[in-house]
């Protein structure tokens, strides 16, 4: 299959999930080595799941069918562009490449937060208008630095 | 209980959950109303999930607790600031304030790329070192306008 192929599935399942009542109308298609191991479509609102949305609900199946937390060498196709959260789960991920076929100003036309979101986290702490403030404890960074020391530890 | 001892809880948990093998040195509680709904904690690479972070856990936690995807009035209590996806996770669920501990640069020297992903999140897309690339579709932006003209959407 084709790149505008894989394309045409997610935009083709976006409207079919949205049109079911999941969720927002987004989509995503997990491809390594050419062969799809996942697709994945926004669920907020009928799992009750802010955090569900396409991209991650595929990087999630894709790593359940892969038996991995690490997709290197896959690739998405996402209907919409990634929002900063899906973004950052894709480099968690260690995905290698996103397609997209609409932007964050046709979701934002659509009224949905990508844009703003972008915005927001390219702001420094105390100008965001989620109040996000340190709150140091003692011992806390003792626990990070003991991670590093940690025999055994696996990471990710 | 006082801001302070819902962090301690959280920096005991990321400590607990680390020795226990679940993942990485993370955790998370959610208070609403002075009343604890969840706790989360990473869990990466025990789910085989690289999106399963303290935050994300928690939030999801806390939604199937009360049935809802808004957490609007709800308090995140982090052993270590956000990362760029859990930070935008919280803004999804609409959660009014985030304290933290310990910050991203105590993430990375211990080993974790949260302060890369600010960096990553805020370049150009061309820049970043994970590619982005537009692939339009027909029919693609046709989908997010049905949405924004649907009856009956639940918004989110």
């Amino acid at each position: 299959m084709t790149h505008k192929e894989h394309m045409r599935r997610a935009v083709a399942l976006s409207r079919q999930k949205m049109l079911e009542g999941e969720g927002g109308p987004f989509a995503a298609v997990i491809v390594k080595d050419g062969r799809v191991v996942a697709e994945g479509w926004n669920q907020v609102t009928s799992l009750n799941d802010p955090t569900a949305h396409a991209e991650v609900m595929a990087i999630r199946a894709a790593c359940r069918a892969l038996g991995t937390f690490s997709l290197e060498g896959a690739v998405i196709y996402a209907n919409c562009e990634p929002c900063p959260m899906c973004l950052a789960a894709a480099y968690w991920a260690r995905v290698s490449m996103v397609y997209y076929a609409t932007t964050s100003a046709d979701a934002a036309a659509a009224g949905f937060d990508d844009r703003f979101l972008y915005q927001e986290l390219r702001l420094p702490k105390p100008q965001r208008s989620l109040p996000c403030v340190a709150l140091p404890v003692e011992g806390a960074r003792a626990v990070l630095e003991e991670w590093a020391a940690l025999p055994g530890r696996t990471e990710y």
